[in-house]
């Protein structure tokens, strides 16, 4: 293509609103265009790269039989009253009504849709296993849309299905979509982690993400450099603390007056104790109902591990007045000792290992020191509860731990019979019995992948592209193309490179060299090709790679060698 | 692909709801589902057509070089406001508001976003003209949606605007489009006609509609055998009467008592005189503003006409309280002559060649003889108002014309500068003066069109595909799979085939072969190869075209021959 027939509008100025390197480079590339908050119009360079990882995506998807289908955007309320969904995923759906006054929502993803067919027009384990896919737009009402596509309230997306007959092929199938997803990352060029994770309002069994690993990535995970554990901090499991035995006498508990210290670390200074003697207690609202949690005063909650214990959907710290009314003190002063009511105690692995500790008294201005666990308070559950942390150990090798940020890219979920049940999605197996599909399903953010790999590849002159994914793979720069000598030549080049099947950009504008240059930087092209007087006085032309600094000189002739060979080295 | 490992679910029923043969044959041949009223889900069978039509459309858009781009389907307010639409558009929008109250609607076009891209982006002429497009899902809240796909509430569309900088270069890049639709329908394979239409919603100073003949057509065309001249019945503008000159003497007129008769035919039988004597006199509403509109009793008022020629936005018959304000008497008795007030008058032209016409008295139960234009009444403007009847003459050759009812596929317009203007997107000229876009813009209903295609093309085993569309080119049907000597065969040709870059779909079902049959003709394949024990003995298979009877035995090594030869002059 030539660079004159190309809607492209390259900025050289920062975007007020850009908040990554993504961000600001897509925008300044002009591959993308914001239209309102966490919306994006796709410019034909940005489209181009979009296709390329939709087709490398689509490719991986065909060679484990996933089959292609397009479903509606707008998903008619009936359906998600079936799973339960339209009540439970909240403001983040957005949901309209049609002339009739009928409801409908825009899909942020289709379980329902997909089972609603498979139960339809499935019948037997004979055609099983299925795996169906598609690429669509999906819509999530984002309370603060950012990083631009990243984050965006409407964005291209991946989701594919699958249903099989027993737990072993949905294993296994999990298994080749695993790998897929891995292919796809490689293809990608990412350095990335696949993780364990938790499964949020998509639910099942459970769970993968794919992470790219970014500083500016919004998510954390943890892997163990040994056994090759990776995890999402929060799912991360975290080993009990090894028990030392009651090494200690157990003392006998004691108020003490702690007069306006609400703190762990107030308290600890106070009394001069170490925080790690320390018992947080804190009141939960957990699907309204509130629960004392307990954790050693160094450690933090995982709220997400706390939900998945507790079994429920919603879950908040509880305000003044219920502290007050569980604990019969204000905020500060809590503890599981000593509690007026009868209140649901869960407590962290951490607890149990505690001696002689110190919480609240359940008095305004009191601690209580020197209380033990199953003597002076017992817990309902003893569990992991807590966030991992930098000097925790792998749980399953014990080796250490690194935490890196990561960009999710994929997710693959095992469902297990979430959505069949409720949906009554059955088959009838070998013996002619009914039974429930076992379900996964696999999301891949299509245009967040292409902000990822930006993410990833770049340096301050602009993006550099891999060249699977490369809006256009070479680029071919005449100083000026005005001059006869010089389109000849490049024209000659252009077509030499377009016969060979090579993706190549003319830019045949009337620009200074030097902002020639910066373009193509800024886009990223992984070859570029400059024609110039004194190149072609020696029948050569300039040859450069975005992603280093050197040029060489090479002979006309050899432009499709050299190209071709430079291009499967990139 | 293998017919066991595709997700194809024929239907032997006939849908209830399905309203069309495109529709019926769409459902039963598995290629979509329905989701719900005017929502349909495409499953991979229907998909794999429908990405060969998206593909025949974006090589035609490339080829006059346009750009795809891809644009949000969540479209904020503030760009309908800028243009009007968003009061304008009424119920056909859906509308939504995000959690923080911002007001969207899904897109039904995308007029104002492409406006407000093209008029941050470009500055100069020097890049005009600018075509760009895209493929896209537009939704439109149907009253009542029906005909499957063809009328939906959510389709896949290809919407594409062009810029420009003169009237002259809109008008040739216009003529681009238009042969570029022409080759789109011809390498559809259909029957079809381009013709004149109205602007509707989206306005503008002329517009086409590409138009694919089909007796279940919504729509009506009129077309000139001799001179090609075709348009939409809306749009058909019809001659003036051959004015006779005043032949008659102008007799005085009189008014004739005509106790409850109220229509033409009434009041014509029982005053002995021809309906063709008398002038209809509507009250209409234009803008809430009362009109009369005045046309010969035999003729039909064509409310588009009518609107254009007003300049209004909306129209509607006025009802009887209004045409008493305005007459003076009840709903049957208006007329042009002895109005009690002030009313526009408008007449289409039959009026202008009416002599001692008959019309209402503006009177209960009284009706006026012998009333002529310019003498006893005088309209403000006499024009062409009427629908066009089958005894009409091409208004360019004067020639018979024909009727037939087709189906919308594309709508080419011509803007001019009513989005620019209002959007106040401009460029600057030659001159450095600034100045308005003149735009066009051109859609393609691409769901439509493979429904348009099976409505043309069909017998009542099924779809009848051309080459082009056909989801797969071949079917080869084993008869028994599980033969050791069949499968062999049926696997070597399939290979074959494959090896030359055909579309092969291999029934490999443990099916009876008049199932395989029945699905193959459903299904529309256009070439079915038959391998049974009796071809296979003479080291031959049996070919058949889908839209022929015949069959042929064909020697198993010239099957590539055969059949590269039977698609390429199907």
């Amino acid at each position: 293509m030539k660079l004159s027939s190309l809607f492209l509008h390259t900025k050289r100025e920062i975007p007020s609103d850009a908040d990554t390197v993504s961000h600001i480079l897509m925008i300044r590339s002009g591959m993308i265009r914001k239209l309102t908050s966490g919306s994006y119009e796709w410019m034909p360079l940005g489209l181009r790269t979009l296709r390329k990882v939709e087709q490398i995506i689509r490719e991986e998807m065909d060679r484990i039989n996933g089959q292609e289908v397009s479903l509606p955007l707008l998903l008619p309320k009936e359906l998600w009253m079936e799973t339960g969904r339209w009540n439970v995923y909240g403001k983040e759906l957005f949901r309209l009504k049609d002339r009739k006054d009928a409801e409908f929502c825009l899909g942020p993803t289709h379980e329902e849709i997909i089972t609603d067919i498979v139960r339809n027009e499935v019948r037997s384990y004979k055609e099983l296993p299925l795996m169906l896919y598609q690429f669509g737009a999906k819509f999530r009402d984002e309370i603060r849309p950012r990083f631009g596509v990243m984050r965006a309230k409407e964005f291209l997306m991946k989701d594919a299905y699958s249903f099989h007959a027993d737990e072993q092929d949905t294993d296994s199938y999990y298994q080749q979509v695993f790998e897929a997803y891995n292919k796809i990352c490689t293809r990608c060029g990412f350095k990335y982690r696949a993780v364990e994770a938790t499964t949020g309002a998509i639910g099942g069994k459970f769970s993968h993400e794919f992470m790219v690993l970014a500083e500016t990535g919004e998510e954390e995970i943890v892997w163990c450099t040994e056994c090759g554990w990776a995890s999402n901090t929060e799912k991360a499991g975290c080993l009990p603390p090894i028990q030392q035995g009651n090494t200690d006498e157990l003392l006998k508990p004691e108020e003490v007056h702690t007069p306006n210290m609400r703190t762990v670390e107030e308290v600890a200074a106070f009394l001069k104790a170490a925080p790690d003697k320390f018992i947080k207690s804190l009141i939960y609202l957990a699907d309204n109902i509130p629960v004392m949690v307990l954790i050693q005063g160094i450690y933090e909650i995982n709220e997400h591990k706390l939900m998945e214990h507790l079994g429920c959907t919603e879950l908040m710290l509880a305000g003044p007045k219920t502290i007050e009314t569980v604990t019969g003190a204000p905020l500060g002063f809590a503890g599981p000792v000593n509690l007026p009511g009868k209140v649901k105690i869960v407590a962290d692995y951490t607890v149990a290992a505690l001696q002689n500790a110190i919480s609240g008294a359940n008095k305004k201005d009191y601690h209580i020191k020197n209380i033990n666990i199953n003597k002076d308070f017992i817990p309902e559950s003893v569990t992991d509860l807590r966030k991992i942390i930098k000097t925790d150990t792998c749980p399953g090798c014990k080796k250490p731990v690194t935490f890196n940020r990561g960009i999710e890219v994929g997710h693959t979920f095992k469902l297990g019979t979430k959505y069949s049940k409720s949906m009554k999605a059955t088959f009838l197996d070998k013996n002619g019995k009914e039974q429930f599909y076992i379900m996964g399903c696999y999301g891949i953010g299509v245009s967040r992948i292409v902000a990822a790999v930006i993410e990833q590849s770049n340096d301050t002159n602009g993006i550099i592209w891999p060249v699977n994914l490369a809006p256009f793979t070479v680029i071919i720069t005449p100083v000026d193309y005005k001059d006869v000598k010089l389109k000849e030549v490049s024209d000659s080049v252009y077509k030499k490179l377009q016969e060979n099947n090579i993706d190549v950009l003319l830019d045949d504008r009337d620009e200074r060299p030097g902002v020639k240059f910066k373009d193509a930087d800024l886009t990223g092209i992984p070859v570029r090709i400059t024609v110039s007087k004194k190149t072609v006085e020696n029948n050569q032309v300039e040859f450069k790679l975005r992603k280093s600094p050197d040029m060489k000189m090479i002979d006309i002739p050899k432009i499709i060698e050299t190209t071709t060979y430079e291009l499967s080295h990139y």
